[in-house]
């Protein structure tokens, strides 16, 4: 048997692993050959292959990004483009596909697999924010960077007097923002799921100063105000009227500094969040993905991807991937309110 | 209300972010008051207390250790020990307990719960050998720090000709180094839970320098070669006949320079692995804990201890901390196996 | 005698290791008292104090932060200031002071000793733009915590397709950002020194996409483009005419976005550079010249601040620190452009 | 021109960070051609090459280890070494050697330089006991690595009570225990340089636990005891008369639990001191020397080595570089002292 491997959609932490154990475990069991495709998508539309085998697998466990590059690529978008899939795949005597990606990725790999092509998915949001698994690698990885960020704040701001805010990904999800905040120790943390208001985090930020603390405050790159509080926002300006900031992290600390006249500081994490090396969890994570994943192609299990359950690794429909997205429920985002101010 | 909290048991990363949750909670949303025991059950027993509020929590969360100190002091195996204990709380005015700790702390707290103390337990083994919880607090930062060593061994393996050996924490279960083995890229992985062919392993060693790259060996403490290779070993002698060495690390390096010819060299990462700054998963999971842990007192849900379930935090009886030691199953060392040689 | 000590200015990695120091060697060396001023020069200003003792210096190594706070005030711009300090030390029988501090800080204690106050000083410059030390503590863990973002950045950049930018500290000094850029790798390095050509920027960009790698560039927060360059910059928007971003870095985006066609995205690291724990480095420095300003003060070396030369501490007038900003010479900065591109 | 680098010796974080500047420099601004040796002074003598170009050095300036391989053959102990060596330099083309290593590597070409070959050398010590150059590259990567492993034992230490002992590198020189101790704050460092007083030790130890916090002890490999206390160490058996443990940090444990009646603990770091990604300045100090390197060879500047010497980079006799080993002063040992017990 051939198999095709790819990688979609943004980085994360741990595709790495998911490849090196599919062509581990498929080679040193199951004896298939590989076929790595290039930049998601994008490879097997238009026939963009490198090897894959154990030599090209050596070493790479520890290294973030993916050694088969990544795209956003559609063929579903591009004219005639799943037939030249199909005519890609039958040429190259590609027997199966593995998938590595998110809702995106994951989406054509479903529709590629009610026209007939066998898939088997692994799933990949660093925002961990897929409903069909316990948590998705790279988002430990993630997290760990963020807090890392908010423990080096906290010094500076025991010792110093500005409000300090780190703005994080997510998007539409906030747990990133939320367990990194746990994690951290925040004083505030705001995710796109809840509106904030920014009266009610000016008084956190005045009541954690009052006791002689600089306040931390974590936002989501997703997350917005209060509709009543976006004038500002809206015009493309920032409190004072200047020309507006670069994110909603800049734009909160112009609000904050306005309306408290304390000094307002804004970190933003960006990519590093997305690359170097993967945690622990998130390797192990991913090298179990990537055996179970290998493991349904044997068993012709297509159409599916792989999901964690409890300590289990377990494989789901593919749809599953793609259908609702879990997003931080009002009860846990409570759990972490009493720690705020 | 007033709530005593002990920690009892050897040092787990992660400690003093449960008991920063338990009190936050506790004065926060509940009104409580705490009495903080000092050093596990040492200190209902001789009446050893100190302050515990908000003022005593703030800044504690990323750090190792305890605030509380610990002990391994068992009230059962003292005369009158179990009645101190009840004069002691009943003088201080403690109506209830959250305890900490592992197998011999919360068999303690099992105990003083049949005998009418008002108990809630929090598990804690950096081993993670606990069936009643997916995962316990303190693993995942070991993991990531023997995972850290082994990342660092491999650079030093591709550009030199010796073997090496990290031995880590696993005296009765292999979890620690299943997980660092995984995610580090080890070579072999030797486990309690299995008992080892130093032939074997010396066949592994071999085949990979033939492929021109040095082996690592990740060890548990608790590890154990084959009955029939062990002569050495039971003599106290390595397999030069010299005097023994420290650990079963040291032991395999000497059998592997003695049958390959090779050079081997051993990490001993011993209390590392307990010390320094929890992890985000570590935080998170102990934090989550501490909340779930006042929430029981607060319910009256006494005899109880909190556990990890999935992604959600559950109540199960304390009992169940010690009763089935959970070992690597078989099952999931073999998928490891995959990565061996 | 008794001795105050006080750290004035910007945070940095390593006031704690040098207060300890002086505190140490003080106390059981040369049997000193000590009196911890708060807030910088705000503190024998405004007569606030704080308990300094080994017990107070205990566990502070590792901690970023000041345990005494920082301040910019200066008392020469307050009326009578200068004799409200004199009257304070008075009164709280201070006999001479040990000033942990930037340029500042110590051009205080500069006047002060002119005005007959017995100082030294200890000079802090995250920057390392002090001419009168080979080094300055902090500079060493900002340059890591730089390097170690670029790092992550390198895996995402390999996968991906667009230009990464980090924004790093350095208003007048490029040290940071050279060091920094040197030893994470990256492909272009800009700093205050020497205006940038945004059309050179953009040719480097171009020809690492051509060679299939994404660029990497760090920008320190001071760097300008080239006067004809500056347009947008001018009128505070960017290169699509929206409303200028953050900083530099966010400008440098749109330019290269709207230049090349390309993306870009920008990490703002900020105060993170700051805070948390020190390096190795910056800690033995600290330390070593904690411990060379109380033996001065013991030698009555008044009016001298600690500073190291090769690998020893030597003093040099207080003066020396407020004299030459020492920036990144020329020929520095061209040893580093052979690995741009 | 045609140049040849190779690498000898142990293993030191930095050595691929000397040879992608050798080679940037030497392509990019000379327009040379490379040729790498294998394995240290092996390749020149067996003719063993490899490619060595841009696209060889790209991605490694991160990574430990060498992307040549290493050794410890010196071909003045083989039967006609010097002469193979020649004739294979002669038949490649190679018309001058970079030589990146150790006392013993440096020796080699130091005598190689005398008979005629052109040589430039690089020094490379992870123990920094070299008098010619302030630092050599490793050691700070490997005084961080040992620094982190004290700062996690601290917080086991606050909260329980054994004795911890960490074994460092340094057979000879003691540099990595003293500043690794003092960037810990370890509360006894023992080095090669002073045999070391077990009994002074132990009451350090008392003393610390009745402070009510435990000991911590950083211990070189080479360390020793007083000639008086040396008897069981002789006799190959610990305190209590057991076979001998592992290393001088076992022998210690072992000492201090018989002595004092405390248990202790002891952490072998080993090879992780060798491996890993190098720190910011070793980095750009492994650059620096490298890009010097280069510029040595273009000058004709042979039978030289680059050295530190404050902030610049020399170029010194390759002989100073195996003459005199720099030990730790005692001087500089005191001002350690200050921080015992």
């Amino acid at each position: 048997m051939r198999i095709g491997v790819l990688t979609g959609g943004g980085d994360c932490p741990g595709l790495n692993a998911v490849i090196r154990a599919v062509v581990r475990k498929g080679v040193g069991v199951y004896g298939y050959e590989f076929v790595g495709f290039r930049d998601g998508w994008k490879g097997p539309l238009e026939g963009m292959t490198q090897e894959l085998g154990i030599a090209e697998v050596r070493g790479i466990l520890p290294r973030g990004g993916t050694i088969l590059g990544s795209s956003r690529t559609n063929p579903f978008k591009i004219d005639g483009g799943v037939d030249r899939i199909r005519e890609n795949l039958h040429s190259l005597g590609v027997d199966a596909l593995v998938a590595i990606g998110g809702e995106d990725t994951l989406g054509v790999a479903t529709k590629l697999h009610e026209l007939g092509v066998n898939v088997v998915g692994v799933p990949k949001t660093i925002d961990n924010d897929l409903n069909a698994t316990d948590y998705t690698f790279g988002f430990d990885t993630a997290v760990n960077i963020a807090m890392e960020a908010i423990d080096r704040l906290h010094t500076t701001a025991e010792s110093h007097h500005r409000a300090l805010i780190v703005e994080v990904m997510g998007r539409h999800a906030g747990w990133i923002a939320l367990h990194a905040g746990l994690a951290g120790g925040a004083n505030v943390i705001l995710i796109p799921e809840q509106r904030f208001s920014i009266e009610r985090v000016c008084a956190y930020v005045e009541s954690r100063f009052e006791s002689h603390y600089a306040p931390i405050i974590v936002i989501a790159e997703g997350a917005m105000p209060l509709e009543g509080e976006m004038s500002t926002l809206d015009k493309g300006v920032d409190a004072f009227g200047h020309a507006r900031l670069g994110g909603i992290g800049d734009w909160l600390a112009s609000e904050i500094e306005h309306r408290t006249g304390k000094e307002a500081r804004t970190t933003v994490l960006g990519h590093i969040q997305r690359g170097g090396t993967p945690t622990a969890f998130d390797r192990v994570l991913a090298t179990r993905f990537g055996l179970h994943a290998i493991d349904a192609v044997n068993a012709g299990d297509f159409g599916k991807m792989v999901a964690l359950r409890s300590t289990d690794i377990v494989t789901v429909p593919l749809a599953d991937a793609t259908t609702v997205l879990k997003t931080v429920p009002p009860e846990f985002y409570s759990e972490a309110e009493v720690f705020f101010g």
